[in-house]
């Protein structure tokens, strides 16, 4: 992402008592959420997650926050708090544990237990520090208070760290139902105690800022739900995030009320699950489960399969039922229940899902057209009952496009957080609290580290340019043969073209006038590869846009013999 | 797109007096809509408009539907019927035209101004016959009455084609707003009276089928717009459809109102509002347009841009200026207004805009966030209210992908009509009418057909599959050039990789290995150029597999000198 503060140098030195914050993600955009604090020479980092690709990031699987600010550093990081499980908050720790693996990781039980378990697949055995809400903890400089937040999600915390320059609340993620599932509600007693205590710079989550009023309890969703399963005649599908513990656990609940066993299909799903049924998060009626290679075997009014796929994962056993690329074969009268958000830029790929689904004769249950799913971010009306508890002296919005971020701020301003002690960063800003007050001092790089295949930042921004050219438009190489001790042309030119989308056979049009180009490229004394290379792509690419009005990438190679 | 009923052959002969109908667009998609209606020999049809590309699709401008069907029998085509000027019911036009010149144009006054206008820069002069609603014209065999119908454009028709087969009404797009801005009511009157002489098969408007109610009216969000311009600061964008009429007479309503300047910006929006003026379809106070190059010497106060780019087109002037790449700079305090729906699949391109604008300070209302836009597609509730004036013997649900077309026959079934005379067909499925039943008796081909700059059809799915693995993966070419007297390698490898976020330097690791490869295979005999490149293929794959866990593209070329 470009940077909104161009002006913005390298900040000065971290004055003595000063706290100093910069997000290298998470700020500008939706995840890669990751703050780093520094007090007096150590660090304290909460979160360390990961952004999924868009659209115009081809072929990247991941993008990690840029750790280049504290990698020279590693040895002063105190601690990594994880506020809860989900990926844009602990998906990068495998990533930031390569380059130091005793980084002590803290955070709840379910949050230690899931990471871990994704921490095996990458054979690293992690420091880890188990905490509740309502304890203290002091890593280095830092002391840190643990406050019980509702999400999507068992378990999760925000975090206050205090240190002798002041009080930071960060929220995490979080929403405020007053009748959760697990009954474990927000503690916002406990923010408004830090609030009479004097909050000197709130960090809460903007998600939802743009989002008037209050999420719907997850309890009202639980009928809806359950109505869906009662009803369904034949099959029925649920899909819903591999974390997502409690809806799971409400097509559970449901599944034995009607009779129905359960499969749990997709390797995420299965592993959470088993993690979360271990440590008791996750209540499974015993002989419910069945294997998901046997559930072919049963009635299909008999069975709920619960998997993942639900944002339209190309590879995930939903599209792949979509596509009938699947053993499992969805047929009239089959029920598929889209429990869960739509994350933006997955719209086409879901709606290609749900019109797959669908023209095999399944209906497709979804938020669009049921309360089956709630977000798990604090709307305006709740994120104002945290501004008015904590009564900040400092405010930044986190966890947020620019969109949100400003929405928030506007927020804050209304519940009388004043204009100058309201920062706006992006990630990469740095941010000092400093006798009370906020204020942005400079900027870090903060920028795209792709994880693609095994490679961790070999995909720079030139290669994804060249992949959206290749993408868009495809590429036509010209190759010849240039013997060196004549000068002369004897070989080629040999012409490939793929994606372009020209004719073949019309290649051999070009091909003369290749030959004329070198030949009077010769007579005028051109013997250099360069300048023949130059001369091919000048000609090759003058001929595609006369004759296509196209612009494939033009690879010239000279081999030389 | 795949075909849904693999088990259908070609049609057999139209018998006798049976109507046959065929969408070789529209069914099982949201655009390029075109009916073919076939009686005694004579073809009529009905819209011939494109579809726009997904991100799936790179690198393509339109897709228009397949003419494969009609290309033998282009004499036979009596006219093409336009609905309304929406580019997805005739942005195909010129293309058929190229085909057959002198095919007539059937439409309202200004849908041909608009389609005129279009042609103009296709250099066609259309044959046009202008109709009125109410009115009742003879094609060939095909009687048509056309019905008034509101839509998002003006002067949008209902078609009814009689037969000796019986009546079909084809709605084209529609909504039933009670209080339309121009008076011009949908004739649900004029349905109820076709119902009562007996409507034989209702093709009807699925877009919104899935949408419960109805929707609101357009009056309805002319204050809310109203409010925007009353109480915006500095400069207001309003950014809407090139063809919202309606919605441009609003924006200069209130700009007059508060004494401000308009000035179009885009090319579309300048050409269809001059059309649009010119036939009284637009009324513009004099003096109040001025041209988009001086708009920059007007105070900001003062002004209302009304450009395009509302689905966030990165080469429309909205997207450049949430970019900073337009001569108009957005700033702290100036209004955006998105006066327009989200296209699905431009979600992600939208949100880009709407955090680019709001980065530099700009308010930005859209649907999201105030009133203002509503459907221009009746939704679950208007099209129950069609339905149940027609009371057609037939249903078939056009316009809209699967999810819809089945929430449409569901809402048909509600109001009576029988499940063995509702027909789903996607497109090229043959739909015969014959003795009051429509049944279907066959498919024909009706693929896309995809337009990258001048050339038609030349871009195949071949052609986009490897535009996908070269975006994804980028490629790597290998070239060695082979000695065809002495079959000996005498130059290269030279490997060239572009988007493969290979580091160059590495490439020299695998040459020894190609080297190597290549003797081996001289060795045993292999002298042929095609298992030279298949050796180089296996090699080089192989390496990139191994090292990076990558695929991509591999592109192995033999020179012979």
């Amino acid at each position: 992402m470009s940077h909104p503060h161009p002006e913005l140098g390298p900040p000065p030195p971290l004055p003595e008592h000063g706290l100093r914050i910069v997000a290298l993600g998470g700020l500008g955009e939706i995840g890669r959420n990751m703050a780093v604090f520094e007090f007096e020479g150590r660090l304290l980092i909460v979160d360390c997650g990961v952004l999924f690709p868009e659209p115009d990031q081809p072929g990247v699987d991941l993008i990690l926050p840029d750790f280049e600010y504290i990698r020279g550093r590693l040895d002063d990081i105190e601690a990594v708090v994880l506020t809860h499980a989900h990926e844009d908050h602990i998906g990068a720790v495998p990533y930031l544990l390569r380059e130091r693996r005793d980084i002590p990781l803290v955070g709840a039980k379910l949050t230690l237990a899931l990471i871990e378990a994704k921490l095996t697949e990458h054979r690293i055995q992690p420091v880890k520090q188990e905490v509740v809400e309502g304890q203290r903890h002091r890593y280095g400089p830092f002391e840190c208070e643990f406050f019980a937040v509702n999400h999507s999600i068992p378990d999760a915390l925000a975090v206050a760290v205090r240190t002798p320059a002041g009080i930071v609340l960060h929220t995490g993620d979080f929403k405020m139902d007053q009748l959760p599932m697990d009954g474990r509600l927000t503690d916002l007693g406990g923010f408004a105690r830090l609030g009479a205590e004097g909050v000197d710079l709130l960090m809460s989550d903007s998600t939802n800022s743009e989002v008037p009023g209050f999420v719907t309890s997850e309890r009202d969703i639980a009928p809806v739900i359950d109505d869906v399963i009662r009803t369904a005649e034949k099959r029925i599908i649920v899909a819903c995030f591999a974390s997502h513990i409690h809806r799971v656990q409400q097509a559970i609940d449901s599944a034995e009320k009607y009779g129905r066993k359960v499969a749990l299909i997709g390797r995420s799903m299965v592993r959470n699950m088993g993690v979360a049924r271990d440590l008791g998060y996750l209540r499974v009626p015993p002989g419910l489960l069945v294997d998901s290679r046997e559930i072919e075997e049963w009635p299909p009014e008999d069975v709920v399969l619960i998997c993942t796929g639900s944002q339209g994962e190309p590879m995930a056993a939903l599209s792949r039922m979509a596509n009938r690329d699947h053993p499992i074969r969805v047929a009239e009268g089959d029920t598929v229940l889209l429990a869960s958000s739509l994350v933006p830029g997955n719209e086409t790929a879901v709606n290609k899902v749900i019109n797959g689904l669908t023209r095999w004769g399944a209906r497709v249950v979804h938020k669009g057209n049921a309360l089956v799913h709630v977000s798990g971010h604090a709307a305006a009306g709740e994120l104002l009952y945290v501004l008015n508890a904590t009564k900040p002296s400092n405010f930044m919005p986190v966890h947020g496009e620019w969109r949100h971020l400003r929405a928030h701020a506007k927020l804050a301003r209304l519940t009388g957080v004043p204009d100058e002690n309201i920062v706006i960063a992006e990630d990469g800003v740095v941010v000092d609290l400093l006798d009370g007050q906020a204020k942005v001092v400079g900027a870090v790089p903060a920028g795209y580290v792709f994880v693609d295949g095994t490679s961790v930042g070999d995909i720079t921004e030139v290669a994804l340019k060249d992949r959206r050219i290749l993408g868009d438009e495809g590429f036509i190489s010209v190759v010849v043969v240039v013997d060196t001790t004549t000068g002369k042309l004897s070989g080629g030119p040999e012409i490939t073209a793929r994606g372009s989308g020209i004719d073949p056979d019309s290649l051999d049009l070009v091909i003369p006038q290749i030959e004329r180009a070198l030949q009077d490229a010769a007579a005028d004394g051109v013997a250099d590869v360069q300048q023949i290379r130059r001369v091919l792509r000048r000609t090759l690419g003058r001929w595609v846009s006369d004759s296509y009005r196209r612009r494939p990438m033009i690879i010239p190679v000279v081999v030389e013999i």
